[in-house]
Parts: structure tokens; C-alpha cells; sequence
């Protein structure tokens, strides 16, 4: 399938809108994706008001993509719509929890690659923002979101003003396991990244961040022991906060 | 996209082996799928030994297209091998905590759906079995997973022996919101929920369940408040020992 092998991320759009039918058969193809139990536990937040899309940066980190970007497409997982409905019939829901966290964003995350997928079928570019988890409440208090509704990820998506290059990976090996999971030794883990730490790309990262391998951009730049763990509670506070958490 | 608006869950196989270049394209497309700072936290576990598979029956709930299907597949997030690559460079990780059990269950479940919608296009049928999450201790028992390492879905897949319907789907208004979320009236959930109500579909099912409504079909038949309740603290048991919340 041509939109799975040729996906790179887009982080800078053309001014252009997108199409009202394009962005439905999007939308259509996110409610395809298999859903746990037929609930449908997400809702998708399509967000095209400038001033909206302003709100929601500084959740983003200011990251360019969410200002430049047509629309901004928040999607959450959703246990509020469902409940609602079980309360009006006379059922009693207990889906306030953290199966129905995990439930819920199964869901939400299936749905947004079929929307991805479709949106590049369609000739446009997308991005995923990592940052939606980092600050979800404050995503929620933009987006109205109310109890049983938290953010999972968000999407930015237009057309393309650039066309980078594949992204590379490590060989299928390394993330594949027939029968039962072989843990990895030393040999093995020095092979699988032999390529990619022996990039260009790499050796250029190394020499900009005045660091000697690639693991310590992550430890020691990217992603740190502090910012981790402080995002790590605040997620959680927030999943607490959004009624996904009473066991 | 046509396997995006084709998608029908398949429960029966036909015996016939999963041919392996079309297994490669399934496994490689799963790698393209965006991953959180390119870290890849997953790893695809492909058990198609019929001893194994009968293994892992009896997590799934020895639901018929385990043993059933020519291939299991169980996605896992994985932040042991990053981590231990990490280690290997004099590079400390902080992974083992919430905010990576999500963002490395983000990657794993994009990676899921690009699997899924390649198998498709290649002619193969797909299940997404829940149930994983009920059992990702069983499930993690036999098939060696080691601390870092957690079950999120699990795939069957096969040459498809059945072709049922299109599954119906509330209304797209139902799932989507524009720039912010409108929370739902008691107009909106019946007007939403009309259509699933009155299908003869729906109707079969509450004479065979002996049940006045489609709601309590969910609260009081497939997802009852105490199942719920004992799966989401076995779920997030299992995530505090499989090492992702060292808060």
C-alpha cells in the first residue's frame, strides 16, 4: 500500500485548506478501524480556527506545525459519549478505569492511522505530535474537553511544502520475533544499530549536540531522566483527573 | 484507501500458510508507521508454532481464531531493547516509567495498523483480540517477554474462510467535533444512537440476551462493572511489574 511505505512526517504545510470531501472520507476512514466491542470509544477534535489553533500551541511547545498547519486534529479517548448513553437506558457503565483507559486509546490510536493513512492517499501530509501526553489537561482545558474525554495524540495535516526523505529505521529484525521474544545480548543490540549509528545524519547530530553517540542525545537531550518522570506524573495526574483511574 | 473501507474483522481461516515475502511486506510496513522520536518502542511478536499457539488459547479465552489462524501476532511496547542499547553506550534511560508505557503503546499500536491494513491489501483477513489486555501476564509468560517489555494488542491473521458484513458504525457527527468539543444532549445521544437501536441486528440481540436494551447488552452482559474493575487492576498490576511505572 503506496501510503504506508512512502509516509514521512510533514511539519510545514502550503496555505491551501483542505477539502470539505477529503477531509470526510478522512474522517470516514478513521471510524473503519477496528474498535473494541463496536463502542467507538474516541472522539476526533478537528480544529481549523486560527485563533484556536494559537490556543493550542504553547501545549505543543510552540512547535511550528500547529500555527502552519490547516488543521489541528486532537484525538482522544472517549468513554463520556458512551456513558451518556448507558446512563440514559437505565445501564449502569463502569468504564471509568484503567482497562477502558487502555481500551479507549486502542481505539483512538487505530482510528488516527486510518486518518493519517487516508489523508496521504489523498495527496496531503501529516504529522504526529508526541507532546499532546506531555500536556493533556492543558489541551483539554482549550479543547472543552470534559470528564471521560483525554487527549492521546493529535495530528497535524495539509498539504505538503516539503518532501524530506524517508526516515531510516533499524532492520525489521530488530523489532521482530518468531515464536517467543529472544532478549537481545551485546552482539546482537551492536549489530542492529551498527547502521544507523554509522549515518551521516548521526555523525552530523554527534558533532551539533558536541556529544559521542547517539544514545546519550536521547538520555542526555531529547528525552531526560527529569522531563520523564515529571511527564510521567502529570499524564498520570491528568488520566486521574479525567475519571480514568477509579478503581 | 480500499483496505481502510473494506476492513471487516475475519474470525475463520483457511488452512493455507501466510506466504513469507507477503509476511515481510506486512512486517516492514508495520516499521514505517511514525514512531516517537524514532525510537521504535515495540516489537512484534509472530508465533505461528501450533504448540504455542494453543499456549496462548486460554489468555485469549480460547477464543477459536487463536489456534485457528496460521499466524499470531502480539504487539508489545518495548522499551527493553532502547534501553539496553542505551546502557551498552554509557547512556542512562529513564523509560521505565507512564509517559513511556503510552508513547511506546502509541508506537506499537500505529505499527498494529499498518500491519493490519498491508495484511489486507495483500488478500489476508485480520482479528484485533482484546483480550490481550486481560491477560498480558499469561500472555507475556509464554512468549519470554522480559521486564520493559508488555503485550498492548494481539493480531490473528489469515487467508480469510468467511465474509461477513460491513460492521455499522454510529454516525460520523457522532465521533467528530469541530475546533472544540460539544458535549452531547440527551437529543443528541438519541438521535445519534437511532439508527445502531433500531437494527434488526440489534433487535436479535436482545431477544437471544433476553434484555430490554442495546446499552445494558454492554454494562450487564459483555463488559460488566466487576470484570472491568478486576481487568483494569490486573492490566495496570501487570504494567508495575513489567517495569513501566517507576515514578
Amino acid at each position: 500500500m503506496d501510503a504506508i511505505f512512502s509516509h514521512r512526517s510533514i511539519r510545514v504545510y502550503r496555505e491551501q485548506p483542505i477539502e470539505s470531501e477529503k477531509m470526510s472520507r478522512m474522517l470516514e476512514a478513521a471510524t473503519r478501524a477496528s474498535t473494541t466491542g463496536n463502542m467507538q470509544l474516541y472522539s476526533i477534535v478537528v480544529t481549523t480556527s486560527p485563533d484556536l489553533k494559537k490556543a493550542l500551541a504553547p501545549a505543543h511547545f510552540n512547535q511550528s506545525m500547529v500555527t502552519g498547519a490547516p488543521a489541528v486534529v486532537t484525538f482522544c479517548a472517549d468513554i463520556n459519549r458512551f456513558s451518556k448513553w448507558c446512563r440514559l437506558r437505565d445501564a449502569e457503565p463502569r468504564y471509568d478505569n484503567f482497562a477502558w483507559f487502555v481500551n479507549s486509546a486502542i481505539d483512538t490510536l487505530l482510528a488516527a492511522q486510518n486518518f493519517c493513512l487516508q489523508a496521504e492517499t489523498e495527496g496531503l501530509g501529516i504529522c504526529y505530535l508526541g507532546t499532546t501526553t506531555y500536556n493533556a489537561q492543558e489541551i483539554a482545558a482549550v479543547l472543552n474537553l470534559p470528564k471521560g474525554v483525554i487527549p492521546i495524540t493529535t495530528v497535524t495535516v495539509g498539504y505538503p511544502a516539503q518532501n524530506p526523505p524517508l526516515t531510516d529505521r533499524l532492520p525489521i529484525e530488530a523489532v521482530v520475533h518468531y515464536d517467543t521474544y529472544k532478549d537481545y545480548s551485546e552482539a546482537d543490540i551492536n549489530r542492529l544499530w551498527k547502521e544507523k549509528e554509522s549515518l551521516e545524519f548521526t555523525k552530523q547530530l554527534l558533532k551539533e549536540n558536541n556529544l559521542d553517540n547517539l544514545a546519550k542525545i536521547f538520555t542526555q537531550n531529547r528525552y531526560k531522566a527529569e522531563d520523564n518522570l515529571f511527564f510521567s506524573k502529570k499524564y498520570f495526574d491528568a488520566l486521574v483527573e479525567q475519571g480514568f483511574f477509579n478503581q
